[in-house]
């Protein structure tokens, strides 16, 4: 069963001192994610790489499923923006916002797949979060999406488009870490899944 | 952590005996998991609301997780086919196929979503269960999906879209089951994902 605590944000960091603190939490995490699977990493032993007490790393991550979703978020926030053709110049609003996204989530999951046991680690952990009731919805993903098709003022359809193509994402992931599917195969997925989805982008713009 | 057995089909559920048997079991899991929700349904409990022996029970299903997995798929194998005016008629092709599969997922899911304990139950198990390596891939919502849409020898790309609605759902129904997005817009999500998902049906059609 997956048992899972409290939920609560790593919120309180925000000195630079706790964010350099949350940071090698976090790195130590995917070290050991890659290096043993989900089901072998002990917390003690992330503690210990990370250099922090464990009473502190379960104040920041109250379990397991927690430290390694907060991974796969920060993985996401940490992914660089997209730089091939797709814009026509910095800051302005790439010509094919579709083509933007399909590009930045193919790598994503091009990358996020090339470490199977950390990205396992990390989807099971998200699927597990996101199953939880009351666990408030991470905007990160959302964000990077809106921000990299240069949507500054989403509407409620532009929210539902983004919405629909993080689900299906995160199950064609979850589906290829599980070994049902090849990574050129789940990156091919991903990327036909923005051509999908986001048509209606291309139709109105 | 998600701890799941030894993955195990109740494969020789073949006898009439048998098959009645396993009916009670899903049955039993489906009552109790709306009534309890996942964390309270007891496996024993389950055992003696089908009639059953504990061990019988755990050699059908390892955990609970397998057992609500299996009451999702059976579900969907027992939902009727979609009966309005989409078919021009019994057993051919339906004129519109991509509404047709639109129509019987957004039935399946309002349906599911109607009964929101045991929708959870069910969709957290088959996240955990999709998420175990070596879990074979389950046919029947590919399969009933091919069978709605008329398409008979699916092509790899019809097979691929299959699968992508099918994340895509699963997806939107985790999300919703988490309380995320309420019944209605998660219905009505799903419906708009078969249209962009399955458009390239209606191009080639």
């Amino acid at each position: 069963m997956p048992r899972i605590g409290t939920p609560r944000e790593p919120g309180y960091a925000s000195t630079p001192r706790q964010l350099a603190r949350n940071a090698a939490i976090l790195d130590a995490a995917r070290r050991l994610g890659e290096r043993h699977g989900l089901e072998r990493v002990q917390m003690s032993d992330v503690a210990a790489h990370a250099g922090v007490a464990l009473g502190t790393l379960y104040r920041y991550y109250p379990s397991k499923h927690h430290l390694f979703a907060a991974a796969l978020t920060s993985s996401i926030a940490a992914l660089p923006e997209p730089t091939a053709g797709s814009a026509d110049s910095v800051g302005a609003a790439p010509a094919d916002p579709v083509a933007a996204v399909r590009d930045f989530l193919g790598t994503a999951a091009g990358n996020l797949l090339a470490e199977p046991q950390l990205a396992r680690a990390m989807l099971v952990s998200v699927n597990v979060i996101r199953s939880a009731a009351d666990t408030p919805a991470d905007p990160v993903m959302p964000q990077r999406i809106l921000s990299i098709a240069g949507i500054d003022a989403p509407s409620e359809e532009d929210r539902r488009l983004v919405r629909m193509v993080e689900q299906c994402m995160y199950g064609i992931l979850t589906w290829a870490t599980a070994g049902q599917l090849d990574a050129a195969a789940a990156v091919a997925d991903v990327r036909y899944a923005c051509e999908l989805l986001l048509a209606p982008w291309r139709i109105q713009g």
